[in-house]
């Protein structure tokens, strides 16, 4: 039996109501805690002002065991959660100077002059409470218990949120590795995979959450420690071969990964994707002991200048087409001088597609100096999401050559 | 004055609160619904589960004009919104035959069979609810109006979410557009920017946003249609030069439509953002028409045969430097045959920074027929965000370069 502990998330910012901005600070702490055993019961996007925060902090407070509420603490007037706060324990306002001065102490003379001026806003906290260092801005945090809840609330601003999460609440998002593991599983379509992985969808002593994105899928399992360490053996042994390692977070990182493992030098020729191969690539730090480059070419003249495609190539089978891909890969190959090389060049869309090549149409093509190999595939969805999906296909293709297991 | 028209917004689903993914079809219809008109007074998060919804449904109907439901309605255990809504309305759950054939006759003969099994659990709807069709996915929504509240239930799949709310709410979210006005401001410092704005941002009747992400500020006005116009005209004379074009979306539009309108051709060469430029600016459909491509090179060695950076500027300077951005953007404009290049060359870390360069430093090549400059800047920040930041002053550098006066 696992014990649950239950937390409640609380955003304030009419700019999160409005939908200019996407809530994220609830929804990364929410991923720390239930990763370190928590359920949260609710996340709330409330309004910036007082009357409605105090309602809920009458609905949550001795009825869960933590309530993190995110933003409101700022200089302006729309800032009220201390305000809030106070209202709700019915006590005063009342200065944190020794909190406050060590966050001015941070700054430059000239910076401290104009905080000084918000000493009465931001470095005021209500009376039984306990402020908190912000490592990251100026405003202070607040953080109290009441009736078995424990009450934190951080400023709104990311940077500052997550630092002060991180120190204040570090035992809370200590994470708990038994009780939860995630895999990412490569080249299924969802359906398919629920198919195959029913044996372990199906167990009730599990909590399975399928999290699809174009080309990736994320099985995630919760459980007690031993069940879900069996279920993520089944799993493994049910899609062997498409399963990332474990450390790896995205596709990307299991190439730059692997790629250093076996000591593969990487390059790419892109049309569609237009750069973002190589974006991804170079998103894992160190990547560049691996990763060469990506020539982007959109352009025919640049397909044939810098690739050397073949005129004859362009005019008779088209830039979307496997001599085309094949060319690409190993133009990029000869260039950059690298061990491996993958071309994409689609059509993303929205114009361009032809009854024969409609749009989606991509050819990938995969380069080394044992030849080149081609394969097409054609991916249903706007542009945005065919050119993510050629993306990840193309760093896929790269992931199951480096990992072929005769290399 | 303006009517405000209230809504609440309700999402289900346990990996949101898990936070293993992010909200964003109540983002996406907040902000839809805003920008015509509407106040959304909350967004909830609340888990899969019969229980908790009722609770929900009783808390808001009939204290807010439109409540839509994310979520729940698939034929899985979890979903659970319909017997909530037949719970709260005291019905029992009826076949929708009509609808659900609608949707059926949409799939393949193979396909039907499946989901004729889900026929009583997809195709049912609480008595005295009407079907909403879903043109995207298999699962019927639910409409229904009480006590003065109308409430919309539609799946959780971002796509058919929005193509339900779409066809459904087309009228509730039918853009206002005098009540609210969006200004992309590039080369900006959020405080500076304040300060600099002001005379605007301090006018009482006014409701102001202002929406930071590195490089592009988004200053987002609402008010009355006649307040907002001359707010939009102040700001814009306040930062000549800096706003973008009313229709552009995002940097790399204005670059593209800018491009396209003055006839000049673009390319790239990247080191540091690895094909991030070329990315953004292939993200605008008809993108074609002007860019020709990106030589991502990463390695010093490409940059040599690719880009004919000179092996002395690289021992002498090293690849962050001035003398090599040159050389990389007029490599560009070379291979490419473009009217104008960028390049881009930088420490994204978290390794290679030294004291004289630390990690953040970042050059920037601009290249045309009539020679080259470049600018330095050092960014603060993770790799992620130096990179982000790379990428739009690229893009910025471009978009000033070409919406130059003298062109």
């Amino acid at each position: 039996m696992i014990k649950i502990k239950r937390a409640v998330l609380i955003a304030l910012g009419d700019e999160l109501l409005s939908g200019i901005r996407k809530e994220g600070n609830c929804s990364w702490l929410a991923n720390k805690l239930s990763r370190a055993g928590w359920k949260v019961e609710c996340i709330e996007i409330i309004p910036d002002g007082n009357n409605s925060l105090t309602l809920f902090l009458e609905k949550w407070i001795g009825k869960t065991g933590l309530l993190v509420l995110s933003g409101g603490l700022g200089p302006t007037h729309d800032d009220c959660t201390r305000r809030a706060i106070a209202q709700f324990l019915g006590t005063e306002l009342v200065p944190a100077d020794e909190a406050y001065d060590k966050i001015l102490s941070r700054y430059p003379e000239e910076m401290q002059k104009a905080l000084e001026k918000s000493r009465d806003t931001q470095g005021v906290i209500p009376a039984r409470t306990r402020p908190v260092h912000n490592p990251a801005g100026s405003a202070l945090g607040v953080a109290f218990e009441e009736g078995g809840t424990s009450v934190r609330a951080f400023p709104g601003v990311p940077s500052e949120f997550r630092a002060m999460a991180e120190q204040e609440l570090e035992q809370e998002m200590r994470p708990n590795s038994g009780i939860a593991s995630s895999i990412l599983i490569a080249g299924w379509a969802e359906s398919l995979l629920k198919d195959r992985l029913a044996p372990v969808i199906e167990r009730p002593e599990l909590h399975i959450t399928i999290l699809p994105s174009p080309g990736l899928i994320e099985f995630y399992i919760r459980g007690a420690p031993e069940d879900v360490a069996r279920a993520e053996r089944d799993v493994k042994d049910l899609v062997p071969g498409d399963y990332l390692p474990s450390a790896a977070k995205s596709l990307a990182d299991a190439v730059i990964s692997g790629a250093k493992q076996k000591n593969i030098s990487l390059a790419c020729a892109e049309s569609c994707t237009g750069g973002m191969v190589g974006g991804a690539l170079t998103s894992i730090p160190g990547s560049s002991e691996v990763f060469f480059g990506s020539a982007v070419c959109y352009s025919n003249t640049a397909k044939k200048s810098i690739l050397s495609v073949n005129e004859i190539t362009l005019d008779q089978e088209g830039a979307v087409s496997s001599l085309c891909a094949a060319e690409m890969a190993l133009g990029a190959l000869k260039i950059y001088g690298s061990d491996l090389a993958v071309s994409v060049t689609g059509i993303a869309g929205p114009d361009g597609g032809t009854d024969e090549k409609p749009v989606g149409t991509v050819w990938f093509g995969l380069a080394d100096k044992g030849g080149v190999e081609t394969v097409k595939r054609v991916f249903p969805g706007d542009r945005d999401i065919v050119r993510e999906r050629a993306k990840n296909f193309a760093l896929d293709r790269l992931w199951r050559k480096i990992t072929e297991k005769d290399r």
